[in-house]
């Protein structure tokens, strides 16, 4: 008897996009060297949005490059779409490359009532049919837990530092967290700069007089440095350009700002083009239109690095020895 | 031993709304005598949704209304949302009331690799929490078996046909359908019309030389009648003002539009405006801003209607012997 | 350290037969030159249904071909055994293929306090273990939304055409659809037989007068005409027999029917026989014993298509690009 | 501001009957002075099942009655479907009530590649709706482990040793197991004989020597007894009948069989018939038609027990203090 | 017809103990003037966990008190035992009271190849069935997130606080944090002193020069102060004792320790009793036997705040309302 | 357009171990040929537990090997950590390798309100990501089917018959079970001694007088035989001890007790010792510290056999065939 037939597997990795940040997709596409796959979507004229693949993607091994790019819930459920169509098209993995997660800062109640907003998204991607989540510095490490798929964590610090590093007088450089709640980032920061002092801001309302009037303050020496301000994002952009005056008050010599996702929701743009601030670094994870940039920003592409963990998922290597001391 | 301690329980109904189509909420809470839940619902600047109920919901039957209002993915989301948090705030019983749902006519694969909308919709409402849904004349009558969870689904032709039958001569009416596919709710109508005249659009290439170009004509005489239109939705109104102006050029004295859902997408507000027809009656499961509405248009109240489902579910009477034939 | 044992994947393809329909299977196999898997299946004495697999399945792609033959509830039981005996005996991924789907008819709730049967039956098969399913021409295309699995859906138009486009005049031919709600079906006919005249059959009870006795009439030319009835499947026969019947009073030279499925239940047979109509044609996406044959019957076997699509699956090509326009 | 209506709520115990046991349900529906649920039943030409409930059912505590009685896959899915029927209805609960359970001797894998049918059984209560599990003397303890859900396990001794205390002379009566293996079953009844002596049948290939031509043989004294030979349930009754002329070919003066389930398939009447025994008693868990009657049989109702237990159920006491020493 | 019986449902509360902390069972039943419900457990010979209910639990509104004592691993499991035996039992609703949540401090990976270990109990518990969950101070508020079932989130904070105000000169006390990530606990401690001074500990390896040897410092001026030292948990000492060296340096006039969680693993009462604290406070969330106590240690009863806790979710009153801006 | 990398995939097994039985790991290892993958295990002061890969295993096939030794709780909750952090890393396919699987003997509810133990660990196998179990000599056959999963079960037989034959006279052993629910296994290690004579210990309330004190006796000849006692598993050795006395009481020459699984709880040893047998075998399924050995324990090893399983587990071919009449 002739029971079966056999044949050698093959995998195959593609790469497909959604409207909120068609250039990362491109980018990543550029960095592996193939081509988008062809996908048709719009939106109807009650705004029900509309997805299809162009070409089968059977088999394959299916990253979907979706940030939550503002307006959030469109690009959110967009991407749960491209998930369900790709779950009943036979895809063999399907991975959400989202690498700004919107609703992070939701991830607990801070009152009675309300939703935990970053968990029901983690549900609503499972539901959709995503195999796994590739994300970058989320806003809570707690968030991996709310999935129960793995998730690629990345970090984005290599890059900005890389970068930050040709910009300032490592000789004369200060590492500033802008509240207390940052320091450890800003310490592996100071790390990477060699060592270099730390300081930090301080929002008291007096510390040791609750519920007064604010008065921030820099803890530690930032007199004629050259500061760098650390954060995980910038959205209105309030908190840090505060924190920027505060450290050019105290003497700063400079203030170069480098946070992983550039939301720049207005009036960030105006505030911190007016904060005085040399240089405010942030990475591509989301979009940043025309209206969103100003003089002093620079944006760093993160393409290359999610390329290389797309291509080390595809290829089961480990993403942790590759980027970070967090992943798998 | 006293092992435990007894008390009679308690049933409480309570009804919130969302944000797209408080108007609805509100005439639903008056129909009940009881006032809204409070609830707090904004966007964040880059445009996450909060939501959060003003009082306890501690094991309340909780109706939140919320069709599937434009833009569809906004309104979808703060659904969801505002269902988590109502499970994470122990609510007894949670029922979504979504008189218009969206994505109900991707309920189907038209084509490979499309996603199948409507279904992952009803998955998101269960991952969510919603312990049922009500809804209002589905555009396929399948879509209730996309739901797990039990489906309370009305249908607002009464609430038409109550309206129409004072503002036609019933002697004089003909009921038209736009096309082959919903003879069967014209033939409803007709009977509800005392056995009234029933004609329908053709929507023909010739129908015996296909893929020729359309040549819609009227099956039925029409000719001198008060003609009622009747349909599900009207989206941009680009098929029932064809099919009116055909059965208005068959000789028809006059053409009323009947639809449930008022969509009423650009251009349709200006289409039906300039079709000739005498009247459009449509109900309120969705609201209709002042840039959908024209002089013609008639916007009857589903908020009894829907008040006294819910009353009924709450009492676990039967909505099938008070609505339709179609319930449970 | 060498800390693993490395191996090349080999994929290894069989198929299965319950007892439904073991001819279409055996067919299958030859198709794709192997032998079934051997299985041992048999009733206790209470009737209880009892499988087993008769070689190692661990790690296979398996296809078990299995159509809801009439007795559906027996054929189905022992699908969903057969199964959980595969999922236990560790196979790689099992496809379930259905040809003829029970319970399609009962998609929707027609009345209140109804089950959506064709949704339980998704469950059951999801529950016992299924990875995916096969079927062609699914009662309404709504039904692959009641699976979360994918479901790869062909299409028995191309095989039924083929065959009888050699049966009729081509010059002389004209497609009729035995009621309005299968119009779409009979121009993709016509279409296939160089834009053919269509016609359908109006069951009319005076389409203009409700609730009056039928009065089923023709609407396009079949005077003097070859004309193909078209249908999903025949079960009893009663609304085909009565269209053909409408056709041949209509003028029409002759009439042959063709369908994807063929139930046949009684008295099928006996009225198709009595009907005038010059051939039948079906599948045998199930089984037709000789109860249910009669003079006129043709049946063209699905078998060669499905071990196409069966090679394709496991090939992870697109069944969309080789079959039909609704796959994936 | 008055924000919810308060209803004090109110529990109501419903039921209804399947196909497979009417006169059961009639039974249970009498003990509880309540008519039955009316439900429309019946087979399509194809043998598709369907099923409705002729009243509202919201929010009721219903119980189906509906054992696996033969042809079992058609009995299992018509319970199958009406309990999908009744969660899609809004049931408040729903017990299936499944006095005997099919496959539940297969509940382990004795070969390789084989289904634990009686696992797949459970699970698709669950998928289907089944809240609990209602059964009597289920072949093996461990099958409750196979439910998620509560199960309700009685057991029907006390109901045979009632009846069978007054048909033997309890001064004479000695209780015997058919097999080693259900010996701990004829302690119980023992003791319930006010400590009787007890005997078995060995089945030995001479126990001694494995492989050897079977020779069963009594163990324990029955001479001049009057001997009941106790099971869970009779099928074609091969291994009781032989016992019984065991136990009369080693001089007892009477055999009386006592089993909970009459499943009773043939030739078991011919070969209870013949068997020489004086009495078989089994229970009404299962129909037994006339072909599967004879003269020594006698079947006690098991219906108040059964009523008894709902009420239990809905009311929330205890049905293990009530029943058995099993339950919950 | 009579379709049914009708009954008034009663509500009854019930609360079983486990092993790892029956006097806090015992003193939550006293509050709540009932008996605990009588059960047996323990341990078989090789130390699997055997438990059991003396009484019905069905229908009923139990809650079990077992938070995760050590040895953790033991008391989760016999927990996990117990809600498994609860569901079985037919419970109507089943709240796992865990004053203290085991693994709640790996709540994150902080390398790759780690567990998510407090998700992981989350999930055990909800397959073991828990309805909703009942916890104290959780080390993170993300861990909420974590269930997926509703979750009563208390604050022992009212209960230290009310103690520690009467232990020190409110006109002369200062709240210190032992790090910076504590320090927003510390405010509202402060607050709830009448806003008295705040301070901190920073550990700091100088600060502004990473990776240099630790020299912790008090930020704020603790100076002839009364010092109340906050946190969640005290496990072994090491933190705590430094901090309050560091205070007590920095010349403070006393110091007080405040925590929650008294884990107080050796060698915490040695290092503790020798550090120089005026008096240790902790609740009982935990047991503290006598290996674990000293001179200077008080501990405060959460049973009343969690008998009241219990007694409002039976009720369905607002647990946030009650105790704490955090619950539902 | 160049849509796809195209990769050959590989496959790579690799295996862990836990805590529980580092031995039996590294023996398998050994047979296997590679390492084991390094793995950091320990538990915090409060005896949570810790464990981390120490290289990656992204997209392998893992096997980890932890029977539940006692203290059970521990050994199955750090198995559950293991299982969780694999899958949080990515592991292509996760096999629990339980060769003893703790509360097996739990598998049942001999009295209401119990927990169903083996079920439940079953399902905590399944929520923390087993994909799989392999497991030797299941207490109950039935257990396979409280998994969801294909369970691997291995007999240990062979191993023992293999040893055992070198050790007695075939010509002169007798085959001994020590209660009637185990004869069937004491066949088949008849049947494996070329068809020796069988007996069995009765343990008899005098068997024909129920209630009265226990008096065991051997059923067969034992005089002047080499008596072989087989078990599944010895816990405390209460039973098998009694059941030597017997078998030695009855005239046998001499007893070797042979069984799967050395529990070995005291006392077990010291009446094992004192029981006057020859020799007890049994298999490393667990560990055996030397507490729990003495002079006349011969310990088998399991690890070739489990080898081999993994082996073709890995490489998909059939355990059944290799190993038993029972896998798959």
């Amino acid at each position: 008897m002739n029971l079966s037939i056999h044949s050698a597997p093959d995998r195959e990795l593609m790469v497909a996009k959604g409207r909120s940040h068609p250039e990362l997709a491109e980018a990543i596409a550029r960095e592996l060297h193939i081509d988008l796959l062809p996908t048709t979507t719009y939106d109807f004229a009650n705004s029900e949005t509309y997805v299809r693949y162009g070409e089968s993607i059977r088999g394959t091994d299916l990253f979907i490059i979706q940030p939550n790019a503002t307006p959030v819930n469109e690009s959110l459920m967009e991407l749960l779409l491209m998930l369900d169509a790709a779950k009943r098209a036979s895809v063999g993995r399907v991975t959400a490359v989202i690498p700004f997660l919107a609703y992070a800062r939701q991830d607990k109640k801070s009152r009675g009532r309300e939703p935990i907003s970053a968990r029901l998204v983690s549900d609503l991607l499972a539901t959709a049919g995503a195999d796994r989540v590739m994300s970058i510095d989320l806003h809570s490490p707690q968030i991996q837990g709310f999935f129960d798929m793995p998730v690629d964590h990345l970090e984005a610090m290599p890059v900005l530092v890389d970068y930050v590093r040709t910009r300032v007088d490592l000789t004369n450089v200060c590492v500033v967290s802008p509240d207390a709640g940052r320091i450890k980032v800003a310490e592996q920061w100071a790390t990477s700069f060699d060592g270099c002092p730390l300081a930090f801001v301080h929002k008291t309302r007096d510390v040791t007089r609750p519920n007064q009037s604010h008065a921030n303050r820099v803890v530690g020496d930032v007199q004629g440095r050259d500061c760098v301000l650390v954060d995980d994002l910038i959205d209105t952009g309030g908190t840090i350009t505060e924190a920027a005056k505060v450290v050019l008050g105290a003497g700063a010599k400079s203030v170069t700002i480098a946070a992983t996702h550039g939301v720049l929701s207005p009036p960030a743009a105006q505030r911190l083009h007016e904060s005085g601030v040399k240089e405010v670094v942030v990475t591509d994870t989301l979009p940043i239109d025309s209206a969103r940039r100003f003089a002093e920003l620079t944006v760093l592409s993160i393409a290359p690095m999610l390329a290389r963990a797309i291509r080390t998922v595809f290829e089961d290597s480990s993403v942790t020895s590759l980027f970070d001391n967090n992943g798998t």
